[in-house]
């Protein structure tokens, strides 16, 4: 019986779950397939933990999410087409809901479909190597006795999909002065609460999506100020009071922030949003995907499969317009190929795809351009399986007109309404503005 | 030709390659000796960094040192024998350094050996596993490029000396109401700067060291106020104004902590000073030290050799009074069994041994009897090897009398002058107090 593995139950692996789970109910024999996930439930990063640095076992804590954290893009762009957001809540609900709302909108498509069946919890992979003898991979996973005696253990398997995200490992860089700033200097990673920063003067360094958020969320919970350094271009939103941008750090000074425009200012607290690194060590050398943030790493064949050894597959490894959609057809399309329902490329058509589409994403030049391609990226995946289709030309109009929204209030963005791409719904209009409304819970989103 | 592994260059490690280089000098062949180190410079747990988590790499953050860290203990109970304080300083200094001075005065003798020749920087090791047909452990280690790539290789030990420490993975356990506490809430390794608590109410879970420094730390650089809440005893020191002792905590409810004694109270950030894992987890299963922090680790003879495979060494790893002067017996024993000078003990003679410490440290039931059981253990290995002596009765009586000092003034007994057990000079009283001293800087310790 073909085995497979499924590393991590986050919105990748459940993602997967689901897709293996959907043919077997159709009829098909998918064979054995078992995800190892680390945490003590699924969810992955929406998984929500107040743990930062090393968790209980002394292992890097995953989630990097933090309280109050809502959605940055339309509910409407990242809506599962098989379930949707009317299906779940049974009524529509605001475009921008916060973390909880889609956990439990992430969790009960899991649900539905009965995957927990498949997932070993507390059960982190160690190594991942391919016995070219065997042609098998050998996963390592270890887990825990009763007692707290770790055990490893080595299996065999015939395919290997890793879903463990890439936005977990942070990358820090070093300033000078930061072994000498008489505060707290934190990567976003490890952020969970804005409330640490009332009335504080904060420093954020970045210019992505992390930086945007927090530094909008540390006002909206009493910081005194924020100041937020770029080293290439500046968001150049319409900041409300409190937050302005400036060109990068130089260096600190006990307190003060020098910027390499001669400004300086200061500061109690820095707030590193300089993205993550794509970390892998428990895979092989030659079977770990290594690559910067982008649109279409190099090496994955359709996104998905690892080119030198296609039965290897990696799912949303890309830099992400695309979430919850993007994921779901990947993971159809990493399904068909363990299932056969695909043909087997070639490695001369796997470098020829790739090829293509990375020559045409390296002509993308704007955020626009982005949005096309990464649209066109998941238009192609979906015509290769029978992912149930949407309306995936409304989706690429919602995400420029968001970013239009964003140009125009990026405190008011989130109050806007979509329609569904796939039941055509349009969210209500929520009673209190997103920015007026401190409290994120379900209960109270579902009353706005 | 026989080549021994030596895992990290902090103060066990530096000890090592010390007490190599003395037999070398002196004429004996010993062998080729290769010391790995994670950090990019040696002193380990002193070599203070300002990161938290997880570093530039992605790994585990080493350090759990904090600024503003003054040595908790008479510099006189820690000094090496061979290399004094006044040899290092030039003259008698007071008795209670801050970091940087013991940073200064530990490299100072690495340096006066010239042990950095042995150690390979940036190089963690990734793997120890004993192979039975060859007789030799195999050490992995990561490395890498200048381009950035990392590169792992496998390399054959006859020994392999563990001096990791133990004081890096955090234990961090979870109390209700963690997830929805609006502050921040960290475990004492990733406690980095006191100044982030400045006019906060802080509370603290411990009643260890970390515990006791940290409260006085925070509340000398102006945190409001200080709650230590204990699980089994309180410290019971007589606290400054502004700091607390109360029952265990039982749970949070927003910001306010509620203890088992029915009492409460609101605060702004939590900090665990729960202890650490003795974590190891790149050493093979049947290799590994499992234990609590404790003062005779089980299946270490002599506190040192593995029992099951006494090539394989573990320094430092015991619950510390003594600290310096103890790594540096275990390194002069571990020198002298891996050159044969020891006798290899039979399994019966070792698991007898440990059976007798053992024993005796069951009956230990008071600080002065844990004083007295680690005095008599460093005077064991002491009688093994030709580290050379000091007054090691000298040293008990000054744990003694530092321990009726703390009971005295805990934020006075740093002020105090103790006699060297090696030159026997004392340190002068320095012309501030520890507690109105808000400077740690080496050239500011030397003006006072």
């Amino acid at each position: 019986m073909t085995r497979t593995a499924v590393i991590g139950a986050g919105p990748c692996g459940l993602a997967q779950l689901h897709a293996f789970e959907q043919a077997r109910l159709a009829g098909a024999d998918i064979g054995e397939i078992v995800c190892f996930e680390k945490q003590s439930d699924w969810g992955g990063l929406w998984n929500y933990t107040w743990r930062t640095g090393l968790d209980e076992r002394g292992d890097p804590v995953h989630g990097s999410m933090y309280r109050y954290l809502w959605s940055n893009g339309p509910k409407e762009c990242l809506e599962f087409s098989d379930y949707t957001f009317d299906e779940h809540f049974g009524r529509p609900i605001p475009s921008f809901p916060p973390r909880e709302v889609l956990y439990d909108y992430i969790v009960g498509r899991a649900k539905k479909s009965d995957v927990r069946q498949y997932i070993q919890f507390e059960s982190p992979v160690r190594a991942v190597s391919f016995d070219g003898a065997a042609q098998t991979f050998e996963v390592t996973v270890q887990t825990w006795e009763p007692s707290g005696d770790s055990v490893l253990r080595t299996e065999s398997f015939d395919h290997v999909i890793v879903a463990t995200g890439h936005f977990s490992t942070p990358n820090v860089p070093e300033y000078p002065g930061f072994d000498r700033f008489p505060g707290r200097i934190l990567h976003s990673h490890d952020f969970r609460d804005a409330a640490e920063f009332t009335g504080k003067d904060l420093l954020i360094l970045g210019s992505s999506y992390s930086a945007e958020d927090i530094a909008l969320q540390a006002l909206k919970y009493g910081a005194a100020s924020i100041t937020v350094a770029y080293r290439t271009a500046a968001m150049g939103f319409d900041w409300p009071d409190g937050i302005t941008e400036v060109p990068a750090l130089r260096h600190l000074e006990g307190h003060t922030a020098h910027f390499t425009d001669g400004t300086s200012r200061d500061v109690d607290a820095v707030v590193l949003c300089t993205g993550y690194l794509h970390h892998f060590p428990f895979i092989d050398a030659e079977l770990r995907l290594s690559t910067p943030n982008n649109l279409y790493p190099d090496g994955l064949y359709k996104g998905v499969a690892w080119t030198a050894n296609p039965r290897l597959m990696y799912l949303g490894m890309q830099d992400q317009y695309y979430t919850f959609t993007m994921f779901d057809a990947q993971a159809f399309v990493a399904r068909d190929l363990v299932l056969g329902r695909l043909p087997s490329p070639s490695p001369q058509e796997m470098a020829a795809d790739v090829a293509a589409w990375r020559d045409r994403y390296a002509r993308v030049d704007s955020i626009m351009e982005q949005i096309d391609f990464q649209t066109e990226y998941v238009r192609d995946l979906m015509t290769l399986t029978d992912y149930p289709s949407f309306d995936l030309d409304l989706v690429r109009q919602h995400f420029v007109e968001w970013e239009h929204d964003k140009d125009e209030s990026i405190t008011g963005y989130r109050d806007k309404s979509f329609a569904s791409p796939c039941t055509g719904s349009v969210g209500p209009t929520p009673s209190t503005t997103w920015w007026d409304e401190p409290d994120d819970s379900l209960a109270r989103f579902l009353q706005r």
